[in-house]
């Protein structure tokens, strides 16, 4: 099945739009697990457990487990086996960023696709097509092209003017204009206005969007502007503000709530 | 000893201005390197030993190696362990384009910086200072940021124009205001025009370039543009036109040759 079918499917079933992303940082976790052989996978895992019937999507972002080096991938390795082997209709988009030129590009792509088995991915478009091209070949995999990123200082490079429009909204129309359709966009909902200009310009594919929560995203105006006519194919990240809503041994039953408020806040305004 | 001074040193000793890409893919590699126990580290050895006094850096790109997954990153980890005990001279690019906002850009900081003990590595600016920041605090380390790239489709994206002058040239002027002063730029030899511009925006600060060999890049029009005025600070990387020279048993004594010839047609026209 490919992302799309498997992403509209569970979105259907679980009644959710959340993603929640496996930011995971030794660090940040309960210093109870810190005794465990693996705790990163350990963390996770009662992650999973205790909110797979509540999202729509798992987002590990791979910085966190190359942070740690070997140990750290062999952690991120083992969620997605967990993942795969237990609840495979769940999809796993591998927040990654990457761009390179075409021949890089494609060593990349085996990386995500190949070695760890992602269903998704995000992609910098800045390079142009040719340098996307070995990742769009994954016909049942998908892309998600980071547009507009949530962070405060994206206005810096994101928002100056090309042609009488702001740089992310030159970059969308380019972008749908490839032929490739395994594709959709980023775009942060601290910014729930360019957020709406980008549904506008994809009104139908799936937006994955990031920072309601710890970045300070409002859920409502994000949602109303970024779902599409069905109120589906909004892929809402949340990391930080449910997988560290607490940090005693009560942080899974805590996740599981933190990701349950947020879907229902959610599907309040889709 | 910071990036910048290794770097000077090193192109002074060894009177060269090239690096050593070692992008390298098992598919490519001479074939009787297969019965090896680590294929890649062997490869990388050998170019290594053949290579160190003709060159300025090395350059390995992280894509190669996460393509093939633990394996590969292990066959990484032993090449910069090398590097480090036999030619700790020679500074290290880890290329890795990285790009995330900054609490996730903190966490590839310490993968590339502490874990891989890189000396530097290359960043895209496009999400604007504070997702940088996390990498530029490495005060001994040096971050490459991508201005235009080398690929044919880099004019999409890179060149539109913004205030009348192509986005390029408004990144570099924005990048250069920043303060932390442990960066330089990358721009594509295949575009020695552009080279230029950016050189006059940043006339002492390495610069490191990529594609003169097999992107088509010519050595005279790239190095005339890109060194500084005392004929420095510009770091050539070539890859597939030095490491893969030759197929055969010496392939090492080839690529050889080819950095040899490439750093006395370089240094021509310094």
């Amino acid at each position: 099945m490919n992302f799309r079918n498997k992403l509209e499917k569970i979105i259907r079933k679980n009644n959710s739009l959340v993603c929640v992303g496996l930011d995971t940082d030794l660090e940040k976790i309960p210093r109870f697990l810190l005794k465990k052989l693996d705790p990163i996978f350990s963390f996770n895992q009662a992650i999973i457990k205790s909110t797979y019937d509540l999202v729509c999507a798992y987002k590990p972002n791979i910085a966190f487990y190359e942070a740690r080096g070997e140990k750290g991938l062999r952690s991120l390795k083992k969620t997605i086996a967990y993942l795969r082997k237990n609840y495979a209709e769940i999809p796993i988009i591998l927040d990654a960023k990457r761009a390179d030129i075409g021949n890089t590009s494609g060593q990349y792509a085996k990386a995500i696709f190949d070695y760890w088995q992602a269903d998704a991915t995000t992609v910098y478009p800045f390079l142009g097509h040719d340098s996307v091209r070995p990742f769009l070949e994954y016909k049942n995999k998908y892309i998600f092209f980071l547009i507009r990123t949530s962070n405060p200082d994206a206005k810096m490079f994101q928002d100056v003017k090309v042609k009488n429009q702001p740089y992310y909204l030159y970059l969308a129309k380019k972008v749908k204009r490839w032929k490739e359709k395994n594709t959709g966009v980023f775009c942060g909902a601290t910014y729930p206005k360019e957020l709406r200009q980008i549904r506008q310009i994809f009104p139908d594919r799936p937006i994955l969007t990031a920072g309601i929560g710890a970045q300070g995203g409002q859920a409502k105006l994000a949602v109303k502007a970024g779902v599409n006519k069905n109120g589906l194919n909004l892929i809402c990240n949340s990391s930080r503000s449910i997988i560290y809503a607490s940090s005693g041994k009560d942080f899974a039953k805590k996740a599981r709530l933190a990701t349950d408020n947020l879907r229902k806040e959610i599907n309040q305004y889709r």
